[in-house]
């Protein structure tokens, strides 16, 4: 089974800004994109980056590359594939293999593991005539548009595949739980603090 | 298996008072207990309120009252319970009996599901003289002291169970996905709003 992994190493991760240079933005999309990448060789899936951009560096991914926002390159690439096929996003860093083995191995004909705040962060389609929808609480639209078209929906039920890279508290997750590269990243800036109320954040070590 | 589930209703959730008045707080966290204790009641494990006051209308659970802070008053339960025996904290919205079977089903001797920002929102240990220590980030701790008790560990992969009900974000993901008592709660007051930048937030519906 395909699955594309859509990349977008421009000007990333903007809410990241408080913790981390516009260099080191795109050093981090690009950890997690060779996270993302490793876990999915893994398994039987046999990963496509989708790229805005040419990529190098990755150890010869096959990529395609749209110059495009994010949901009309992911429909162009449903457009022309065979389902079944996956779409997992490139910013997760604390997937893992077994986590998208437990995505890839359900029968249904539309998988899909949310993200914090409702977003779709991975999903296997195995009908046609899916498409995205990546705006706001896409998680809840990609469901109902999966069951208007018949199929049967699974929704995977994944703390990994559910945090993403987008607020300084999931620096915090990267620093608790990341196995990879972008936990490799984090950890060479940030520690963890405890404040008086005991909550944790991240300061540059 | 005994499942312990540790309660407090009072001055609860004082990160959510910009959103609930002082009662709605204390009916939520009543709400989050209801579905932890109807989950739990769906699996094998017997579940037993560990509550700091008496409590009642919650359909004659078993319940230890000990007014005492979280960790003395689990330790004082650990410390009599024969092993296997489980901790599942009361304010897990999201909780379903399907990701507790996840939690009960590994024969590890300590299995645990961690909580956003490092907390330990549910373990099983099968071993004796475990103890818990739920100040900061928890969960490191607790892997480490069952690991130098001998314990294989295994730490259980669940959104579900990570999400508790602590900041006005929980709240979103329990309109999202919420099943029980706690999302009945949460719709009959708020409802979703994108903001310009298609962030997810709630607001009094």
């Amino acid at each position: 089974m395909k699955v594309y992994v859509p990349f977008s190493p421009e000007n990333p991760k903007t809410r990241l800004s408080s913790l981390l240079t516009d260099e080191e933005r795109v050093e981090f999309v690009y950890a997690c994109l060779g996270d993302v990448l490793e876990a999915l060789e893994k398994t039987d899936a046999e990963p496509v980056v989708l790229s805005t951009e040419p990529i190098d560096g990755l150890g010869g991914h096959e990529t395609v590359v749209r110059d495009e926002p994010l949901t009309p390159a992911v429909n162009a690439v449903l457009r022309k594939a065979e389902p079944p096929v996956g779409v997992v996003v490139a910013d997760l860093p604390l997937v893992t293999s077994d986590a998208l083995r437990r995505l890839f191995a359900p029968e249904e004909g539309f998988v899909v593991a949310p993200g914090r705040g409702g977003g779709t962060n991975a999903f296997v389609t195995r009908i046609s005539g899916f498409r995205v929808d990546y705006h706001g609480t896409s998680f809840l639209d990609h469901i109902e548009k999966a069951r208007e078209l018949g199929a049967d929906v699974r929704v995977i039920d994944s703390f990994r595949l559910s945090t993403d890279a987008d607020e300084p508290e999931d620096i915090v997750e990267v620093l608790l739980h990341g196995e990879g590269h972008a936990a490799e990243f984090a950890r060479e800036r940030f520690e963890l603090i405890e404040d008086e109320k005991e909550r944790v954040t991240v300061e540059r070590g």
